[in-house]
């Protein structure tokens, strides 16, 4: 760990500022299921990338009108509580049973370490995209839950595969894509036929 | 590579923006100089994020009212022409020839691969960012010169020592901080000093 914030002459507020944001760079070392294209594990930090780099591009598919910036907020920090909660795979029923109470903890240390006022504001951001509620929330968890799936096509269907996941399973959690994006669920149940026909899920 | 995008019906629109945000998937294997805190080398989609993250934290220490909308696309995009173009190293004067060039070839072919009006508003942004005349694009270059600067830092001076870089080069390339931030720069010149206290930088 770096001595810097203990040399240096800084507010307090930027002080904890700096400290959260080089904290969050251990996302970098959260292994996820997926696979990128070239063939290896994907990390939380780059799928924090890609997935908001998704709604830049993909946001005229929302059902409703979106504020963009609060949706780009909120898919920045949306996985930042995996530093400590780890990443729980989506069909993992035993990881499942305590994983809000293990990222409840997560977000009171992490976003805890920025000043009060942006620490709410990222608690806040956080619980609204967890809960799934708003019009932004909707459409970023569809985003959320597209952007793997595509993942997934494009290596080769390999987590797929190598977990024995089924068409229903897909469909099952995939599904309420529709509340956030009717046409991106459109596009999703067209990937799972296809995914089916690639031998990628069993039917 | 999938053939998901000839196999599905969807409109012409969709398919080229899916194509290419699953294009710079890619950007997840440009490795960049910097190393991340436990001491991989960072790749370029993680540093993404991470500069994204910095602007929605620390924008309040821009020396003028920025639209932070458009600093966060920005730096969303803003190193998406490294897939072809690859990370030009900072203190690389060899690299740095052609840097342009070779850049505005990648932000062609990428960003083209876009229905024509997101092509050209990335465009714009990314012109936007490179030639840092905005009050947005100042702010956005600042965080991009203070982003790796601490994570030389927090990575033990790694690639400062293995490039014998110097205090005075570092001081000359990042001294356009104080152009987006003052107060970013103050606190970059003590991280400078405490960078050569640490023998991280040659004086």
């Amino acid at each position: 760990m770096s001595k810097l914030l203990e040399s240096v002459t800084i507010s307090e507020r930027l002080n904890k500022q700096i400290r959260f944001i080089m904290e969050v760079d251990k996302l970098k070392t959260i292994l996820r299921r997926n696979h990128i294209t070239s063939h290896r594990r994907e990390n939380t930090a780059e799928h924090s990338w890609h997935i908001t780099l998704f709604a830049l591009i993909l946001a005229e598919y929302s059902n409703h009108d979106i504020d963009i910036l609060k949706v780009l907020k909120m898919l920045l920090i949306h996985d930042i509580v995996e530093i400590d909660a780890g990443d729980t795979f989506v069909y993992d029923t035993i990881g499942a049973r305590d994983k809000a109470q293990r990222e409840q903890a997560a977000a009171e240390r992490i976003f805890g370490l920025l000043p009060e006022d942006q620490k709410n504001q990222m608690q806040e951001l956080w619980q609204e995209f967890e809960q799934r509620e708003t019009t932004e929330s909707r459409f970023a968890a569809a985003l959320d839950r597209l952007n793997p799936m595509l993942m997934n096509v494009y290596s080769d269907g390999k987590t797929w595969i190598d977990h024995s996941i089924s068409v229903q399973q897909v469909y099952n959690h995939n599904k309420h894509i529709a509340e956030g994006s009717q046409e991106l669920w459109d596009f999703a149940q067209q990937l799972i036929e296809y995914a089916a026909e690639q031998q990628f899920l069993q039917r």
